[in-house]
């Protein structure tokens, strides 16, 4: 018997589409094989969100070539060919054997798989900022003919400009996120551990929300006191108490795609000191909201919000958000005064306004957004206020 | 007010212990200053566990100082006053200025940190395989003093032995584990959606047992009819049915530390197949494990499953299982035939007999275990059998 195809995140011509666009960046750099192993590219041309990239794996996309091939580990095959929109062929497991080969591995298989198929003339680019050193070289000493170039980012790029499929799905995950949130605000409580807290919320994220379940989990960060001045601390075996404070990062999750959302919880009345910073922190988000429109820049969001921010007198030293989509922080546009990037309808940014500001006391509120013909849209329906419990 | 310490996961003189025997390795490598940027092999040294990798971050280790020190973000580093049981000075946050500058990023700080303290002396270990050959070749450029040597996997190495107190905790894990196995066979019902499942058996990984709830989250797998087949899906849009298997693998945590464990479930009685592939991989199981007991090799383990399992009229072409610890899968030890690790005392291993056997049919079941003076002690207490609904 053979692996059924499952239901497929996107159609086929959204895949091509976006296929298309990376090889019109092939040409335009000369490059006529193209290795991809970045986990969040494979999703965005493929399908595929199975978690196997703690092994090789790479999708080779080929200019001569309308569909890209996957090549994975043998045992991982069958979930490629369930998700990926490609054709059945386009899917090669490589054998067992060479996971934990201290001679070779996966990406011999990816360069056998060249060398069979006449792939290796003129330029072979890889994504190199996220490959070793000794694992370039082998590209370079095995397939001598071919010119290695490096092609890191340039996928990442062009997924920065979402589709309103990708937007569409980016919605759906942002309401989960919101649903978690809420969750939140009933299960936040004094006396109650903070990993009984943690356990609803991401229980929540799992089953999702309007019939349609989250399809990953990616990280929740709640930091409650004392660790309000911390950002990245999942949970911890603490309870939360009278008087507490937990800011909270979570991000529901569509095929491959996360809406993040932070926002800050009190158990009783905030303190002045908590008042003061939210509500110069809403009125820099509202500022750099009202910024954004095509042509204005990633640049002049972090102007108007560090400027609204000063009026307040505060002051937040980490950028104010990145763009974001398959990868929660994705490695392209940067929320910060000297980013030139030009904004453009449906680039997706998460407005991180996280703000650490002594090493005891932090405070956390953000919103994901697209960009639209004219502004912004922000894709939670969540209150911007300190949730109040 | 500063950030307080939290309660440690270890004493400190179990951080000074691992900290001995990686400057004994050290001594032996001639490197007199170590960068560790491994994730686990921070926590393991530290015992800092907060998600902060995703930018740079090291850990220092010069055989001139007790206690390495932190490098990490400016605004992770309360958490790591926070986690660490370094004194407060060996705690450095970088400037946030470094994330996102197309220039220069934390790995500059690093370096700037071993100049300013005279620690390019001599030679400097990075665990260069997991590095870009561009970030490899910034210190040799920019410390061109030293030699610039390669310490990958080393620490991993002195990890696969582990305290009694690092096995205390990887219990703790394991009851966390058959926790969630034990929540799947009460949620797993025809006509529930996946997602709904793994919403609760995550949510009892979260919460823990015992008291001691979860302190982390890793994947969870759960591939069900007509995904049998799969490793690496986390769970799918689809319900179960009548009749469906469902393959699960999952892992409680406790401070970094995880105890992997996989189960077969079936809903109605399963099929022969099914059956006598279970009673194969379980004959493989038992065998295995009698040959586990110091001086013999992850291979002799491998041989005796293998051998096993061909008996049955069965056969696995993935190794059967990997050193575990902090990583999930850690890079040293394997349960191959031609590994000739000699097993010692308190190695761990996950005994990982998943067998994806042909494209649409595959089976699972696992044992997470230590070797003990005379034999192997299993962490789950969970029965060896296909659970049936």
């Amino acid at each position: 018997m053979t692996m059924p195809k499952g239901p497929q995140a996107f159609p086929q011509a959204e895949y091509l589409r976006r296929i298309a666009a990376v090889k019109a960046e092939m040409e335009r750099s000369e490059v006529s094989s193209l290795v991809i192993t970045s986990p969040a590219d494979i999703t965005y041309l493929s399908g595929y969100t199975a978690k196997s990239a703690y092994v090789p794996q790479a999708l080779i996309v080929s200019l001569k070539e309308e569909e890209p091939t996957f090549l994975t580990r043998r045992m991982d095959a069958p979930a490629a060919l369930h998700q990926t929109f490609m054709d059945r062929s386009r899917v090669i497991g490589y054998p067992e054997a060479l996971i934990a080969d201290p001679d070779k591995d996966g990406f011999d298989a990816v360069i056998d798989f060249l060398r069979d198929n006449r792939l290796t003339g003129g330029s072979i680019a890889l994504e190199q900022k996220y490959l070793s050193a000794k694992l370039v070289e082998r590209f370079k000493t095995r397939i001598p003919e071919a010119k290695i170039a490096d092609f890191s980012d340039k996928v990442p790029w062009i997924r920065l400009i979402k589709s309103d499929l990708e937007i569409a799905t980016m919605r759906e995950a942002a309401a989960i996120s919101d649903a978690g949130m809420l969750r939140a605000k009933e299960v936040i409580r004094p006396d109650v551990r903070e990993a009984d807290a943690a356990a609803e919320i991401i229980a929540t994220l799992v089953r999702g929300v309007n019939g349609k379940p989250g399809t990953d989990l990616r990280r929740v960060f709640l930091c409650a006191s004392p660790r309000s001045a911390t950002a990245h601390i999942i949970w911890s075996e603490d309870v939360f108490r009278q008087g507490s404070q937990i800011n909270l990062e979570l991000g529901g999750v569509r095929h491959g795609y996360v809406s993040a959302l932070m926002r800050t919880y009190s158990i009783g009345k905030p303190s002045d000191r908590l008042r003061r910073v939210h509500d110069g922190e809403v009125a820099g988000l509202e500022a750099a909201l009202s910024t954004v429109k095509p042509g204005a820049t990633c640049g002049d969001i972090a102007v108007a919000f560090n400027a609204t921010l000063k009026k307040h007198g505060l002051e937040k030293e980490s950028r104010c958000g990145y763009a974001i989509g398959i990868d929660w922080t994705e490695p392209t546009a940067s929320l910060r005064e000297d980013d030139r990037t030009v904004l453009q309808p449906n680039m997706t940014f998460h407005l991180m306004l996280g703000n650490w500001i002594d090493e005891d006391f932090g405070y956390v509120i953000s919103e994901t957004f697209r960009v639209t013909e004219s502004g912004a849209e922000t894709f939670s329906a969540l209150p911007r206020e300190i949730f109040e419990i």
